[in-house]
């Protein structure tokens, strides 16, 4: 089974991908992880260490091989196809994570080969392995979605798996807080999808306050975005996750993020409690080994 | 047991070669592959995706590790001789596959090494397990050698592998007609050598004619061979694979070429049952297995 | 166990290290490596090929997987700290070998790792796997430390193994001969430190003699090093290891050199049996499956 995209997923496969992670997680912790035979080759076409890494550790954690087909020296360079360096590496491998910067690669990806193909990020499209470990540690940390106030919080408008976690969070009844400043919303068409789709009950604001919340994820600021300079440096500093935001949280809350961050978030806080993004990353581990049985097992 | 050119090998060699390839074939079909322990390192001093892919998932496959020498980022840049630089990676692998620009140069690291060296391609010169994985594929696709008629289509001058083609086909008996544009024939060593050492009975042809053929081995022609532009132009286009070309050939007439294709072949004709080029490709696999369990057994 | 510095290390470590290293030795004679399971990491921030070449070999040869962290197309890049670069490969993997041009790269990583950490060289500070495979090989090569002599010949200044090196004799009670050209002597704070520490006795000596020396620990001069062209090359030409300096030396007297070499060692000279700097590249296998594996039984 292709993993392509997280909104065509039902709420019993999303279900079935945490079952399949939480035995994992089972596995890893007693170190006696049920071995699989196979080859999963990595196709990325622009540099993600962190994806890539997982993916080939999880791989490994199921007892499988890994080749790397590095996007950058390939035969595409030479003039070949996309199609035909698919095809090429599909005689290769049981598995194929892609990640390249073309929207919808991932989908073409999948009508030319035979091996299950499982998007490690297409663009600005797609990222399904992010927004499901990222559903997972929510399950993992705070149990039940319904009742689960959750804000998001940054460029709401670009970051890629912002709008694959609300569609996630909405599947499963969270209260969702959209937080960002002016322009850098997230879209529209995103916010009544959930709307109409899944009867979410959304808040917006544009001000920092984490009162209430027991989840905040959050995601990068990008100064470009702004043509205004001195409007960037203000906001980037709004949404800048500083030490005193966290005065009057709850005790449990927790601070999410997909990572790398850069100064979104300060080293002081890394040493909260409540900073949990590493745990997060962690979770990449047993959901991408989950994502890459499932793909065998159909 | 190194594997230098395949010119050194004897019949008897290819045949042992063929035998143990359809063995893999048959143990990857029941999923059951004999195990083998220890590392093949790859070294590829230019890049080659596909033999390098190809080399390690066959590697992995059975059950060997694999470590691969960068050469790009190597201590050669740092001055180191290419001799030291082999001798090295022979301490840390049990079988070395080299591709290196210079001609010769896998046969010189063969005298460095202990482990046995399989040549990934030299420069212009030899790349025998593309020969051997071609031949592998003739056979298991058209049987018999004896009586198939082949034909050899684009620059037979200066394609690396169509030379060892030429060579295996005639070793094995099956009538070849040589198609290529003026000025890039087949080396006339390379037409007297077969002659004399098979008694090859041989046909030429500056004109695409598929009438007959059981098989149409492509390769591809640049324009910068040509010293005339609009001749240039005037080649590629005859020699590009045109769907019309297919009319009234043999029913079960197969089109081969070693990959990556740029626009010699056009997509339509992908689609073709005669085109089975990505089925060759997948053929790398349990070669390369048997040409690596051939190299440790000696 | 983290592994940072050597000098770090009793003498009761060190001779633990060497036991480990005699006992993968025999097991990779026999062909009988006892397996581990897990995932070592390589972090390397500079080029080395042998290091991590070796590194990687000796993870697979204990059955172990290895991930390759590119440092070179790193999230570092996009801005992220080293510190959360760190953390998040701590999360894929059991064991990291890091290399870094920063001094003290190392200990850092361990600080933020709960994985063990093994410095695969920080700047011109540490490389402490080599210095251990260094005094394996003398130790396997010549047996006891006491009333060996050696000499330690080239840069001794800039050299990263030698001081390490100079400690590691001294600390076994060999005899050590430092031999370097005026401006390029070891540091004084070294030669200090193992007088005072393991009332070691040293000579000093501008020129080359290998009269009556066990082994000779060569390494490069680089014309860099000195603001006297003239001088440089006359250094240069002194301190390469011309055939005929070996006249005369006892008969089982070794070479070794840390590689890669360039010119201090000429090819003739590799054809002599003293010269065994390729055997000794090879100790680096069982000497690393000893770190590896004593980081992983703490």
């Amino acid at each position: 089974m292709d993993l392509i995209s997280f909104r065509e997923l039902e709420k019993k496969d999303v279900e079935d991908y945490f079952q399949r992670a939480e035995e994992m997680d089972h596995q890893l912790a007693r170190k006696k992880v049920e071995k699989l035979d196979g080859i999963v080759a990595t196709m990325f076409f622009e540099p993600s260490t962190r994806t890539k890494l997982s993916f080939q550790s999880a791989a490994e954690r199921l007892g499988m091989q890994v080749v790397d087909f590095l996007g950058e020296t390939s035969s595409l360079k030479k003039g070949e196809s996309f199609e035909d360096t698919i095809r090429t590496v599909d005689g290769y491998a049981d598995v194929i994570v892609i990640r390249h910067p073309m929207e919808g690669s991932a989908r073409l990806a999948s009508e030319f080969a035979k091996a299950p193909v499982l998007n490690g990020g297409d663009g600005g499209n797609q990222h399904p392995s992010q927004t499901l470990l990222d559903l997972y540690t929510l399950k993992k940390m705070k149990g039940e979605f319904k009742g689960m106030n959750v804000q998001l919080v940054g460029d709401l408008k670009h970051a890629r798996t912002m709008r694959s976690l609300l569609f996630g969070l909405s599947m499963f009844g969270a209260n969702v807080k959209l937080v960002a400043p002016r322009g850098l919303e997230m879209a529209p068409e995103a916010v009544e999808e959930v709307k109409k789709k899944f009867g979410a009950k959304l808040e917006f604001s544009e001000e920092i306050d984490f009162a209430g919340a027991d989840v905040v994820y959050v995601c990068r600021i990008q100064e470009e975005r702004f043509e205004d300079k001195y409007e960037a440096m203000s906001m980037k500093k709004k949404f800048t996750i500083k030490p005193e935001y966290l005065r009057g949280v709850k005790n449990d809350m927790i601070i999410l993020h997909p990572l790398p961050k850069i100064d979104e978030i300060p080293p002081e806080v890394d040493k909260s409690p409540h900073a949990r993004y590493f745990d997060q990353a962690r979770n990449g581990i047993p959901m991408r080994m989950a994502i890459i049985k499932k793909a065998l097992e159909g």
